[in-house]
């Protein structure tokens, strides 16, 4: 397969950042993987070199929470997963971890198959899969163990949102959550509480408050901080590790910290937009400025949350960044006109994520560059167990590489950005650090701007069970947290 | 009513003891009503006098949280309303709030009848009733419509545990919680998971754990605190204030601490159990014993416990003292030999209450006199929105009075305390403070180690709704967090 | 004492509110002294019949600090005694308890006696005195004695900022807590760091910033923070009860609570400026204007803290609120110019407070109205242990009393005001919440917009030591708190 | 220098354990630094092989806390250079980082050449010295510039308690604090609130308490937490990366995670000693059994702080474990007989560090075997800036190897045990976790239970400044915190 492969590389010059060390060193590729990591190296025959003075040379993004081409109520989320990952790529990230949604009663199985033969032909860039469980019965525990023995899949999701569609009741989660810690995958979970947030809509409604101010009315901050503590007492009482996605305001962010303190296992994820906006927009004058914030849980009417977000990052007790990248036209937005709960949900962020979490995080003094690295990609690449081989510059990696620049800025916009969405949260922010080049299995796929990505290079990457990161204490845990019988004469 | 009222006392030489201040005063009691606190009364005519010189004056106990007589899984408690209430009077207890269950399906005011009948002819004491709400159906708050409007009670209480029996589920919970606030009735909780303890109880019963060590293992703390804080974030949701009752362990009251600190009107309730002694029992060896200390949520295994929720007495975080009596016989416990599950809940605490919390709270230096009052009695009162009536020596207030010696001691023991139950969960424990004299409705009940108590003497006393002690900013709060529409030319 | 006691008074058809009930009464005033509360009250001989239909009849707020002409680097507060006191009744404030600050090495008892010489010929209602303590050395427990003994001072202060001038070091500190906890007199904090503000303050100039936004950089909030961590972990240790004066920002009073959870008693005050402003004035553009907002610690720059510091008020850990009134003029600020540091520190508020607390407190529906009688008036009674003498509408109690119109507005400014001062901090903003009639010691001071108040009217009231509510348990817990004694064969 | 690297190795058939990540490879050492790591390697000629089959191969320990033949008020530590180093290897701890200590006015260059003519002849191991600064004066700074200039120093000790003796204040901190962030250099504080403790210590002499549990009632924890909470404080305001040296008790640990939540950069310590046993020890009922467990701060009274600390740890908001070895035999605790202030203060732990972490961290199922690496080797390394040279088995790195037996036990007794102290504090406990063979700088010291270390075949490690653990978001920070000025007209 040589268009995966490429022409050698000899990236020169620059400062190798990785998420434990940084230091000046020149990096070889050959055939999609770094083969030499040093001082002064010489270019392989054929090999093309690429000028990284003054520069950073990070692993590539890895986004582990991305919807693409997702059917959604009957229309389908605008960024395919073409158009996506390349959008990906001219941003930084080289890998995307997307979710299979199963329709209703569908097997698990099927839907996994149908995401398969939806992405595979068409993916710039490396990519797994999640696969959520919206249902608990009989068969559910044996398509889990189909997914994660036979097909790649080490982690599942659990929503605590959307009643009467795909949440899953807190009996029906306990159960999958010691299915999960039994197969070595990774629980993963949309913390909002469900039943209020549809209570909360009813009484709106009939309030007369049908606009998007109503999204953010009806899913109070509490009701996420509430569903995360919930999450984290059924995931601990299972001894199953915790993985909550998209953390997006202050109480949730606590509660995670807090049971982190107390020794649950538990994993934090932050997307770009939580990271570097707030939800005042949800209350914006202009309906469709309003509706195209729409997203959940809803972004913070607090302004401060998201410095705050960025300090749980700089602290270690957040983990690791993602986009929930979920993309929907202006007119498929129209849909909700007249009614908040018809607004279909979600944002963009695939694209800018690497840029703005440096801008907030690195250039604002939170984060110094390695840990930048570890929130972009090494971080999602151990606790998906493909570390080493991803999320880092090392010899026998995958050559998914960077070239970035940290001084220089650009504008976001969604006039000049390469997703398929004719919108952009981030419309107009300025932000410092910016990808020069990104190398995906050791091709340049863009570079000065120009995007090289070839649709079906990129290959499913299969996720192994038991990662150390997520899972390394947890079999003698169990042992230690063993029930306990008392010897009786009596009883 | 003469037997209610008895002849005029004048209680000389004491130490008026109210939740607000404390001062050296006489008391007159005349018709079952306080007619004089000042220096140096003198007698009314036919007057009684007793001397309290060197001893405290004080409002007797109202006990918020008892089970006298309950019907359960085909018992019944073995306290019933007269036995308890003439215990109650020896410890210092003047009233009791119990709780009415309903019997599945049964109307809320049949079972309110019910209880009617069985407490007005034996109650040697005051007393009210709360009631539990088990189901949620369209009569349901109407029945609760009728209950405050027309019976005297102003609080309802609702189970998250005992799953698949009479445990609301989060839904339900919330609209009976919109109802409570409307009405003005203030909801309780019973803060467990119900559906993970349910689950834990069938793995450990599978693992051949029966004992009742079971009861603890089945039933972790975070569990308590989990359910406590989201019982709080519903009522919050619903601006409807909230009572936890029975916070036993460290997890919930912080949790109604930290709400209470963010605005919440949340009030949370201690055992004398809770306070006093903790769960390592429930490991004892012998399974009697063991089993004798069954109640729910069970004692924390942290031997800190206790003093940790007298800190938060102290400090106002925790508001009132109540015994969640609820007695069996070590016959009845037998029950559950070889099921934990089957084992009935509860334990004393009725008779003891006054003296544990004097001991562990003023004794021990965490309290002053007057929050002894407060939290034995007063914030009773002003909760259930009886006060001035009930909960302090006042002028117009109703003779319910305790001279309280703050020096003696005693030693709790069943061979010598006066319920009908065969164990005491403080057996063996010395406390200070102990009730001299216990005058009910101007009454002399218990004096000189010698009941008097009559048989019917006690009334009920009606609750009126929307007491100011919990409802005294619910209207402008309602006003302040009505949602908010955005006007938009494009809507 | 004609002039003291004035007609009998009869105050008809309103609503009482006390900081434990509220009940509809007529309330009769004689001598000074209320003489009867009950319904439908008949006039005594000669009196004058207030109409309060509808309105609410409450204690006389207590400002338990304020700096009435205190001389300051070279220059005196503008309200002094007189005007200061008259401002307070327009306000609904009927006792002050005002700062002795003594002069470098005077002895505290000169400094006393000088403050009475100032303040005794001029209030117009009663006021009470605290004493700074600014050094410690072998005389000044001797001092304290004396106060507490003989002068009817029950509190002391400590500075823990203003370094070089009045600042104690915690060695110095913690003795005079020793010695506050044997004399059972209050010790009150200021708590700033003043080491690390003095290097601050040397840093900003050096920078070349002289403005007032220097004053709010050199005090960042953590600093307030630490302080009251150090004072509350001090007095714990001393066994001293301790009340921090104006608690300003949040994590000052986060503090505050997370050690009274742990058992400390602490006291916390707040003002009404940290109530209801922030401090992004210290920013403003006019050097006046920025200049008149300087005040220590300075106002919070997160535009939340008033409502959190609010919260914290109605769970009840937060005590009550005060003014630290303390005035220049816009000419006495202008010392300043050049050298943030010497911009006279303070705000009014004296006149104010009532009114904003409503505001902030029952309009926005965080507190009940008893809760507000409570953080205005009695609590600072029962603190300073003249309760319920103070702080409470009941026979027998003085009779300070306003009637209180809770739905009536006013607009605040400097123009309108009775103070000396030409600034007012809370300038056009509407306040709901009007003292529509203030009377002290049974003479009406405040009537339709109109002054009565009389110079040299009011009176000293001297304060007994040892306040159950502050001291109430402190000898049982030094019992427990004891030292222990190993005993040893080899020792 | 042949002693010092050794004949070539392969470590054949291990699990090479990195704190990101775990492997089965061969390892191959060569002239004292890894030259191999991977899948069946060979070996080098003239190898020698060590067989690691079902074993883990890790870094070497590194002990970042410790007093080697320190000199205390006339006497010295026990366990000097050599003695030390070698008790070191033979518990798997490979490198050590000792403090120089000047005494009185000493200047801090010529107590480092003291230091260093005492280590270098000796030390059978890699060490580095941090260095202590007990006062403040015009040369201070100074002689910090040179130390970490031209000496290897790269971070510096300050004393918060030992008042009078070499205790420094909060203003003289503040300042070196300030220098240490220009100079790069890591300040590490131990946290006492030594004014108290001075307090304390002749309240209870004077009491007749002069045991060694005089020694922990003079020392509260809550002076820990108090000091620790000043020292984030200061060195937040400094902008100074801060380091508390053993974190001993919940209270300081949990400031120092709320702290680091904030932003603020700190790096937690904790000893082996505080991570497995507590301070009921101070209360036995032998004198010398007692005073065997005197250090400060004191082991925490609470049972439940070592397992508290240790989920810190897990969650990452500890971040390395060392010893604090500072050893007396019992005949020196003796100058304590009869005044508990002249106990010699320290206890033991060089060489059982790694196998109490194992036990209390591994074995307990809160850590994984990469987070034991972490915090008993790599955190170190990185925060010293000596990784990856230090602190992982990698190409390059030095080969500080040990393989490590997770399943195997031992009894930790001074009968045993290697070091120079006739006592050990963890006499009697079984740990998880054995070094089968420790090797430094390529040679084997310790294998089969023999010692074969080498007096003075260690080396001194000079240590770099500006670590980018520590420093790696400095620069960028004081941009953002720079002081405002705000322009004005008027000004």
């Amino acid at each position: 397969m040589p268009e995966s492969s490429g022409v050698p590389l000899l990236i020169k010059g620059g400062r190798v950042v990785n998420d434990d060390c940084m230091f000046d060193a020149d990096v070889v590729v050959e055939n999609g993987i770094i083969t030499h990591v040093g001082k002064d190296l010489s270019a392989p025959a054929g090999a093309r070199t690429i000028d990284a003075t003054g520069k950073l040379v990070i692993p590539g993004g890895i986004d582990p929470h991305t919807h693409l081409q997702l059917p959604v109520m009957g229309t389908v989320t605008v960024d395919d997963f073409y158009i996506g990952t390349k959008a990906a790529l001219s941003g930084g990230t080289t890998m995307v971890i997307d979710f299979i949604v199963p329709d209703g009663k569908e097997s698990l199985v099927t839907a996994y198959d149908r995401w398969r033969g939806w992405a595979d032909p068409k993916v710039c860039c490396d990519y797994s899969l999640s696969c959520a469980v919206t249902k608990w019965d009989d068969n559910t525990a044996k398509e889990m163990a189909t997914l994660t023995h036979d097909k790649g899949v080490n982690s599942f999701k659990f929503y605590m949102a959307y009643k009467n569609m795909i949440m899953i009741r807190d009996d029906d989660m306990y159960q999958a959550f010691i299915e999960c810690r039994k197969l070595g995958a990774t629980a993963r979970v949309h913390a909002e509480n469900g039943d209020v947030i549809w209570e909360k809509q009813q009484e709106l409604l009939k309030l007369g408050i049908t606009g998007p101010e109503g999204h953010t009315q009806s899913r109070p901050e509490e009701l996420e901080a509430e569903a995360t503590n919930r999450a984290c007492v059924l995931a601990g009482q299972a001894n199953c590790p915790l993985y909550v996605v998209h953390v997006t305001t202050k109480g949730a962010a606590e509660t995670i910290a807090l049971h982190r303190l107390k020794g649950t296992i538990v994993i934090g994820e932050a997307t770009a937009a939580a990271l570097s906006i707030d939800g005042h927009n949800l209350y914006h004058s202009c309906w469709l400025h309003a509706a195209s914030h729409v997203s959940s849980p809803p972004l913070s009417q607090d302004p401060t949350t998201p410095a705050y977000l960025m300090d749980l990052f700089a602290c270690g007790q957040l983990q690791l960044t993602g986009s929930d990248n979920c993309t929907y036209s202006t007119e498929q937005r129209k849909i909700g006109k007249g009614d908040f709960t018809k607004i279909p949900n979600g944002v963009n962020g695939l694209e800018d994520r690497m840029s703005i979490v440096w801008e907030k995080g690195v250039h604002s003094g939170k984060l110094d560059p390695m840990r930048f690295v570890a929130i972009t990609s090494t971080a999602a690449a151990k606790i998906f167990n493909i570390y080493p081989k991803k999320g880092r510059i090392a010899v026998g990696s995958d050559a998914d590489i960077v070239v970035w620049d940290p001084s220089a800025t650009r504008t976001i916009s969604a006039k000049t950005h390469h997703q398929a969405v004719d919108f952009n949260i981030f419309e107009g922010m300025e932000v410092h650090g910016v990808p020069l080049c990104t190398i995906t299995r050791g091709v340049v796929a863009w570079e000065n701007g120009e995007l090289k990505a070839v649709k079906g290079s990129g290959r499913f990457v299969p996720l192994p069970t038991h990662s150390p990161a997520v899972f390394g204490s947890n079999e003698q845990r169990s042992i230690m947290l063993a029930p306990r019988k008392v010897k009786r004469d009596d009883d």
